[in-house]
């Protein structure tokens, strides 16, 4: 199985031992991007995987291509050019103190400054079998979206199984009209075979009326011919924290049980419960399995460093079967 | 507004990695004290603020400085003079491992040695509307209790707003006769108007024999002249550790809810609330808001490294907003 | 009081910052091994304390040697040879994520391939009031299971104490026969006088048949003449965890109260328990107050970094004091 | 002694350990910028320093002023707009290996996407004595130099002494044209007093012809009313490196000793001697003595780490006074 | 051009800051071996590169694996068994402090426990050009001797480029009879087409009796039919340290100018020029050119941290067109 | 060979990454001391080594002792009293930088605060053959001149060797009287079998007027009956830094060769040559090669981290017998 991811790399530098940006110098540098978390997850499931990507043609572009290696993402589609990176700094939370991110302007990276007719997708899909498209490619720049748009078209035709991550942000597109950003959405979604998104998604950027959220997903897997919807969730009930996922398929929606969380480090943890779901889906397991591996890989991420998940699916069976109550592993 | 702070600054020197002293030679420093840490987050907040303060006249003292001015901190008052600076060793703890403080001899530092007079309390008064003065110069020796003294009469005098920290510690204490710390105490609190302490302080130091809390309050506001006296208190139940607040002020005590604490760094809980209460009663906010908030921020600190808070009002209403819940900043 | 023990020293290496191996290439490295651990904690608790065992005649030997040292053992019984150290790498877990240990083969270390004979067991019992031996070397070699053997006899011949911990762990003895262990564990057990194991050591290992606890502990006892049996346990309710110890003794089974665990590091819990186990032993306390003691060092040292615990009884005494609700200590 | 700085502040990120990027994922941020290293050292010499520029209003541009007050430069004249910081990636070299730099593109950075109007020039000047402008804003885009050159204009109309440091560097001006980069320092040189630079400056840049050097910086001085001219630079020697410098002033070229170098962080050598000569200006040294303070201040800064200097007089004197021999300070 | 590297991978662990075992527990893991290392330069030059080798079946192995993935080698012939990997730790040296490395046991490993019929060497070598085969797999044990010779002949059988580093050390062979070892290695020369050694290793390894150099090596090559003889060598003038190279083709030395050495860590410093060597013999450079580039690639490589050369053509390029001279590369 | 130190224990912070205290809050801690060292090194060559001092009774002077067993010294005579421990702070230096020490006010420390009539040097002598005495307790207080004078005398009548060094410091003698200080020295002298300093402590302290050094050493030895007389020395010459030292015994001064210096940490190069002149008259080796010895362990330990020398005999005979050249020891 052969799995293809498109999106940009991203450059995370995280405060150490705990610390807020204003008390440590020291940081930890590590190369993330949704689809980097999804491959590395992917990867160390077993999976051949592959990053269609642009890196900047220098050091800093050299040691995110080796970072990508490392998680055992095959770099031979990755472009160098430019000189650019986008970056963001993580502060770590504890308890009732959040998590920080501080995005940097990420326009003027190789990636988004890279023209959307300088890609061969045809060559990069050879061998493929998932194309995996970030819905971010959609909010940054024409360039991006157009790329993004035609990848999805090209693979569609080529039977590929196209997936696609809502991914909306309200941050990334203050400067952007609403309607505009739901036609673009509109534009993606026919070429769409597996998406990952919310309730929320499809009601306020897609502008559903619809209430019921059986009617809801049906008539926008129907809209799009989408054959599976699937997203995750986070709740909170007496002081604790819960995480949880729903699978939405043929007019039904699976739904898994809501797993405490023990929080780390946050990010990511959408790639990591989608990387779950396209494992399921893979080895055609059934959807309740699914979910319950999509949570328990997502949970895993959540309680670790980073934003790209290396658990291996021992790993995630091991939580699954001790109920998440294993505290040593030898 | 311009807040001036009296007292001494602490170089606070932690294990790293959560580890104890014996298992671990590699400490991080950071630059603290009472006056440092209100400073730090009056100034995070928007004021401005100066710190009056002695400093070794050697690398170590500028080092201080630099940190203190790092903090938002004016040093146009620090004095630079011999070669100690106080210290301490912190480890922190970890559920039921408590964090552990280790102090060095703090009467050698170039603060405790700076003769009272020597200081131009008149000069550092100028245009300064707020005055804090942490009251373990009372403990220290005749040099910081003749200063502090001295200092709030000076203020009191020029209708400056006089603040005083009971901060009174057995264990800096044990050299000093019950009734003679009374006394000290007891001289300088007719030139407080905003007094931050605990009922045992009332009962156990100043030997009120009144046992309601509200009766109490008043006598010991009214014996004064004190305008307003808050404090913070800790408590427990079903294993869960609770943090409060209460402030009293025209014959009336109000508390804020308990708030649930997960505690990354305790030590200067207390001076992120005062700094949350001075912080309310500037803007003249609601007693409820300001107890509120001023918990709320000394949560956040608790929940962070170091001692001085520097968390911003914007992160403070997150806090109270979200009611704790929120884990990402985006 | 001197106590000796017999076993393995083996070199922990555990990942900084709460990464995984994958994540990050620098390690902390300590010395430890059921025979430090446990001389550790009771040289913290005041008693002289000698390791008996081989160590590489290079560098990492006299690093090895120098932290024992530090951990306030005599280093006076180590012996020099050979080149190898047994390790193992940790990756400390966070709540849903389990701590994950991986051991490199420990055949090849100094202290396995130490022939039996060139001990010199007379010479190192001189002045020894209790012998411990460590069960591990029943299972590694025919070597280290020959001088443990060995040890215990000549001790019990000299009418010292001897303790031993079954330490019976399946994935070391994937290659052993159960009859063989069990032969094996037979032979030291009449010259124990205090055990250290669990129910599941007795009716697993020894193939003993008795349903009711306390008659197991009873014929178990008899059986082998032993004095003290002693073990320590955890469990899971409503999410959380907990730890709790038995002390058996003619005829009658004291158990401690199950008190919450915070874990910061698992390793070395049943070496932290036995050693308070025995402190109380040579200090004759009450049965309930040894085992509330055990199991406070156990609960501190899971609370805390690496294996040895460090921790003095003053230390354990304000956990038992406070019932762990201390979360400073000046 | 006032001096006003305005240039783009940059975060730098330094690999630890004297690693290269692909080999370390630990990095130490600093916070640098030719205004930032040149307003370090006059506030380390004891002068009144300011930086004028922009940073990004989020906890980045905050942690970037926190560090500027650090180095005792006023922040009161930061700006806060925009969410970017010009960002460069340094691993440090040794012996034959250089020192390599990595910068990111930085047009999208808060300082350059500053609109030049949007800066209050005469607000900023009130209270300054000197102004010192770094080239690059030449370089970078229509706003930046046009900010450069009112500011330069204003200042020199307020009769405020204006240093000028040419900071040309090929690699910023691949894309500009060499026709139009000489006419935007033709069109701000008229405005300066002091100026750092070159003899290639004068020659590659501004085209000059004359080929002896006292004619060459006469010609250059006298064209632009010029009073001083200054600059260092480096030569080898039997596999040694050397640093010295001159000052050209009323027709005649006064140059220092060469000084062996022993670099341990190259970068901002060029802004630790300017920052020594405008000291020696100030103080009216004798120029022999203002070049001899000015090649040992940058030789100091070259032998540690990070680029804002921050040695005081007295570091400096004590190199010239040993000769650098000196290899303990008590 | 595909180049496949058979041989161990090693843990290499350096104790931080440039300090002893027995002072900082503060470690960093790097893989490494002779195949790693080569290989890494060979992919940094731009080359198809395969590590044929055993790891652990463990989360150490899997480390090691992404490790090499990042260093650009291919990890598709990687077998994973067993449990141990051979490692080594390092601490660095400063001027007369020399650097040191202390071995553990190796014969443990998985690459040393593998059956050498367990490989499939056929398979490993499609598509490959050339094939690279370290010494040491001699001084092992029979399982890796055995390997090593069948490789050899294989490859040669394939008509392969078949390279083989002497590899040499004296402390491996302690427990070798002289007789033995020379036996292996004639066995395993005939199938050899470049190798790399030294003099000692003809003259007292091979007990070539010859005094002139040309001579000997011409005698060397004949014997065994072996195209290319080459290798490096270092030496001390005046204080400083040289290091130089030398080729043997065709009946005729070409020889390196000597280069002044500034060491930051010396291991690997043979891998380097030995890839150094083979890209230019690859890239059909005249041989002095071949021997100035591997010289400089050797020089970097022991002025970096870490065995592994991580420079590209152009760095390499840069060392030769400055002489070594530049300090900073933007 | 039993040898007693007593002396102050300090604790010692470095500033990690070779960088100043104002640029990094990250401080590596060690515990050094004139006798600390001294005793370090003379227990890594192998001798029975034991400290008298006092340390704090809190967790600082627990891991003080940790420290002082970890480097191989018996703990046995340390008094836990007090709680200061004096401290200072180091920048490590780089070529023209030097490395800078600021010392903390040190007479509050338990050492210093410690009544001389609180020994037990009757006790504390029994078993012992060499003392050696710190002449820094001289400047400090009347308790600790008092306490090193006594020491001196009762050792001196039981016969032991009492080594003296001068360790005079003109930054701590600044409030003493020359003549007061002049007749402490004279004082205890007499006592004095071993004594290292230098000509300078001679003539400028104890006011001989002696010219010619030979008659210098030879006046000052029968005044006081003193049996070796022993210094170290370091001279520039062409940019280098060497290290020499001298042997005077029996009217003879023994010289060793100057050997360069490559420093990485210069504090305790006198005790490094005083441990390795002792161990040379306890071997009773010839003059010269006594001080080859201690010269070559004296510049081992500059060229490593921290106080404490803990180089091997074998390490320092690599160094004599390769001349400091070699580069790597496997």
């Amino acid at each position: 199985m052969n799995i293809l991811a498109f999106g940009e790399v991203m450059m995370r530098l995280t405060v150490e031992e705990k610390m807020m940006l204003e008390q440590n110098d020291h940081l930890m540098m590590s190369t993330v991007g949704t689809g980097v978390n999804l491959l590395s997850s992917l990867s160390h499931f077993g999976y051949d995987t592959t990053l269609l990507t642009v890196l900047p043609d220098n050091p800093l572009g050299k040691k995110a291509a080796a970072d990508v290696r490392k998680l055992g993402i095959s770099d031979k589609n990755i472009i160098y050019k430019g000189k650019s990176l986008g970056s963001f700094f993580v502060e770590l939370g504890q308890g009732a103190r959040p998590q920080r991110v501080t995005y940097q302007d990420r326009l003027s990276s190789s990636f988004c400054q890279m023209p959307a007719d300088d890609y061969d997708f045809e060559r990069a899909l050879v061998g493929v079998d998932i194309v995996h498209i970030c819905g971010i490619a959609l909010s940054l720049n024409r360039q991006t979206r157009t790329a993004a748009l035609k990848l999805a078209q090209v693979a569609h035709e080529r039977h590929k199984t196209v997936c696609f991550d809502f991914n909306y942000r309200m941050s990334l597109n203050e400067d952007n009209n609403h309607e505009t950003m739901k036609k673009r959405y509109q534009k993606i979604l026919p070429f769409v075979d597996v998406a990952f998104g919310s309730q929320r998604d499809l009601t306020d950027l897609l502008d559903y009326q619809v209430k019921d959220e059986t009617e809801l997903y049906q008539k926008f897997c129907r809209d799009y011919q989408i054959n599976f919807f699937a997203g995750s969730q986070r709740s909170f009930q007496d002081g604790k924290k819960y995480f949880a996922g729903f699978l939405f398929h043929h007019d039904k929606i699976y739904r898994s049980a809501a797993k405490e969380l023990t929080i780390l480090d946050r990010i990511g943890s959408g790639d990591a419960f989608a990387s779950g779901v396209l494992t399921g889906l893979i080895e055609k397991w059934a959807f309740e399995d699914i979910l319950e591996f999509a949570i328990a890989n997502s949970i895993l991420a959540q309680a670790a460093m980073n934003d790209a998940p290396i658990f291996s699916k021992a790993d995630v069976f091991n939580y699954v079967d001790t109920e998440g109550r294993n505290d040593l592993i030898r």
